[in-house]
């Protein structure tokens, strides 16, 4: 299915940042080559100095060739140049928005959709939007005004609260776009694709033959140069709030009434709210975490956190873990066990769902089934199912039935792409709704408070180490284990 | 699971044939090498003229060395042939097997429990039990005694019955030991294993999920030399009355009530009881039979199937597909195609199942998955699921997940090595209930009555091609097509 554009203008605001040279720009020459952009389409950078109009086009021409190496079709690149225009809002300049409003006001030039992408600080958020209400960019009448505003959404639940508050002053709910880039994966998409169009697959989805899933989001990396962020956020907020969370509600969601965007939405909302909020008083049961100490990376020695950061009673996590439970006919009983880690032995993306024991046993019964979808290195699919060993007596070993999602013959394309194309294609499927923001703040805000208030020394795990024995506590069952992605039946842990 | 196994001594009549030649001296010899046969164990050949025991012993390492060339073990091979022994029933001599009673009865050579192996014509198969009873070789008391009788049993229900009549005047259901040599084969071993040990199979076996099934053995071979066998035959009770219905049982039983041998196969039985009679009023719509003409097969032009015979006016199918129901719960509603056929594009058996049309359609509904079970030549599992084309636009395609059920570095055993160790076991899993047999019978003989009685010239197709077109007469629904094992999809037809 391809869905129709309208014409439109694309007001970048953070023109000049790190996002929109190395995601935005590239993605929407892309685009272009692939011929998604819509007719006479206009992009119109923003940024807080004047930069002028022969520099900006070199400055986009050099990070279309920083990105596509080699490979830049220069004729597609010159139309797409012929698209773009920059534009300065100085700080100092009480008219910079009505200035704006002028250029994008000539019809000839500009299609009268307007997108505006804040690639902005959070706080600028709610202020551009006023201003551009203001001058009356945002109102829709026979065209249609968007909003797209970068993750995170708030930082907590009532800070979300006061974002959104401050962006409703201007806009409906449909005009604004939230990003978690993750939901931009083709691999993502995949979830809701292959549970609901494989009858293999969706009467096994439920309580009665799941015993439980594992959604792990690991990394070999450390923090690096963003010790300051991240010593005010943690892996919790960064990670599992945004990430994690649209992973499982993609798992868990019901069938949606229908594939519109709002079917897709309203059907991972329920999910999200249906997740059970996480005992404070016996946190210890349901959540872990841990901070990564020096150790060995890839064959070389890396730092621990505290001492990246350089601050001793740093109680922030590099690794966080949650067992979940959904109240839901469908789950009911069934544990999900979610990770995120900074400096694990390896980095993957994953969903793992683990059946129950099957009817007939033949080893003991140790050879449970699973199923996993594999987000990133590989996005792939492999059901691990028992089978008999060829030979003379009747034992069984178990099989990997394995299948590649994305091959070696297809396009790769960019979580930006895909989110800038569905922007203009005014499909907000792959885009937060405010609920769903809401839902994860509401769940993982007081794990954050009660973490942030004990000050007591956090465990500590080697860097490239795997999982801290002590995150086991969080499991239900003693046959339980984290499971690695490598290598047949996982590596148990 | 490694059960035991009694001292015994095998008796094989037919010793001298073809059977006893490729496949039971170098099975037996195989199985001590794997140090399965019992201490002890003595194997006494029968055939009907004098050979002198050290030409016995050269023709025993003859045939192990033709069949396992250049990898013989020599020192195992001696102590193979120190079990052996021939002995002569001439069939003018009266005393036979009282001579043969007095031999055996040297317990200090021969462990007591014994086993006949009738590797001879069925018409033998009654006089020689009633013979081995008459010198009282049939009756248990503190030793068991066993007997098998090879493939076909009867050739229609009354020949099975009387058969069993003349069996049954001297032995007990217990003691006979039926043989169809696919039960012998891992792989059919294995549908009952995968089946029922895998949380992730067993809940889609049924008729809220399966579309239909189909159940394929075919060949690139002709009848060969077999013409005159072959055409007071056919395909019908050459391959389905047994492998292929023996098959479908496994693929269809209910899960039995323990994994005892009575357990499996009453669980057979049961099903086997359970599939609707063909109504020969409407047999054209149920029933398709054909004979290969002359074509071409692997580059190579062979002749048709009456040009073989010469005989015009046979009408014996070297083709046969039936459509059957199944009259139980799990099955009501879904058709089972089974067929085989010598000369076709290619050689496979093959389990494949075809899934109804899943909640969620992207494209047009037509890809609906499936699931394919290859016995021979590749013993392997794949499911055939949509799955999301990476990119930016909504559509799926087929992508197969993939396993080997035998890989590379398992030792292969052949049927009657499993067979022959199932024997000395007493484990009768793997051999035919006579309720099993006679439900086959009851089953296929209206149609090989029907279609003995209509003259008609039989519909031809090319030696080499795919199924007949007209073939397709028996499919339920129009969407329905004969499944091939290659490629993904499956070639369609």
């Amino acid at each position: 299915m391809t869905k129709k554009i309208d014409p439109c203008t694309l007001v970048l605001f953070g023109a000049t940042g790190n996002l929109a040279r190395v995601k935005l720009y590239p993605g929407l020459y892309r685009l272009d080559l692939l011929g998604r952009l819509p007719e006479n389409m206009k992009i119109m950078g923003v940024g807080r100095r004047p930069i002028d109009h022969e520099k900006w086009c070199e400055g986009i021409k050099d990070m279309v060739h920083k990105k596509f190496k080699g490979k830049v079709d220069e004729a597609v690149l010159a139309r797409f140049i012929a698209r773009n225009v920059y534009k300065a809002n100085e700080p100092d300049d009480a008219q910079a928005f009505d200035k704006m409003k002028d250029i994008l006001s000539d019809e000839s030039v500009y299609p009268q959709n307007f997108a505006y992408f804040l690639s902005v600080r959070p706080v600028d958020f709610g202020p551009i939007v006023e201003e551009l209400a203001k001058v009356g960019l945002t109102q829709e009448d026979k065209y249609w005004r968007r909003v797209v505003v970068e993750k995170p959404f708030g930082t907590d639940l009532p800070s979300a609260k006061a974002l959104q508050a401050s962006l409703t002053k201007n806009l409906d709910e449909h005009q604004i776009y939230r990003i978690d880039h993750y939901l931009g994966k083709s691999a993502l998409q995949n979830i809701l694709l292959q549970r609901f169009t494989n009858t293999i697959l969706e009467p096994l989805w439920n309580n009665e033959y799941i015993d439980h899933v594992q959604i792990t989001n690991t990394e070999k990396l450390g923090v690096g140069d963003r010790t300051e962020f991240y010593d005010s956020t943690g892996a919790l907020r960064d990670m599992i709030q945004s990430h994690v969370l649209q992973t499982l509600a993609l798992t868990t969601m019901e069938m949606p009434k229908d594939l519109t965007p709002d079917g897709i939405r309203e059907a991972k909302i329920d999910v999200l709210e249906q997740i059970r909020p996480i005992p404070v008083d016996e946190l210890e049961k349901h959540a872990f975490r841990a901070q990564y100490a020096a150790g060995e990376v890839a064959g070389e020695k890396v730092p621990g956190y505290l001492e990246e950061l350089g601050d001793d009673s740093s109680v922030v996590e590099t690794y966080a873990a949650l067992k979940l439970f959904i109240d839901n006919p469908r789950w009911k009983g069934v544990p999900f066990y979610i990770r995120t880690a900074k400096r694990l032995h390896e980095a993957d993306t994953r969903i793992a769902i683990r059946f129950k024991k099957a009817p007939m046993q033949i080893n003991g019964g140790q050879d449970q089934n699973w199923l996993v979808i594999g987000i990133q290195p590989r996005e792939c699919i492999k059901m691990e199912i028992q089978s008999k060993i060829p030979g003379l007596d009747i034992n069984t070993r178990t099989i990997e039935l394995d299948a590649d999602n994305r091959k070696s013959e297809d396009d790769t394309v960019d979580a930006y792409e895909a989110l800038l194309l569905n922007l203009m294609q005014g499909d907000n499927a792959n885009y937060l709704h405010i609920s769903e923001a809401e839902a994860q703040w509401r769940l993982v805000d007081p794990v954050v408070k009660a973490w942030a208030e004990d000050r007591k020394p956090v465990h500590q795990y080697p860097a490239g180490s795997q999982d801290p024995e002590a995150s086991k506590v969080i499991f239900e069952s003693e046959d339980q284990f984290w499971r690695y992605s490598i290598a047949l039946g996982g590596d148990k842990h």
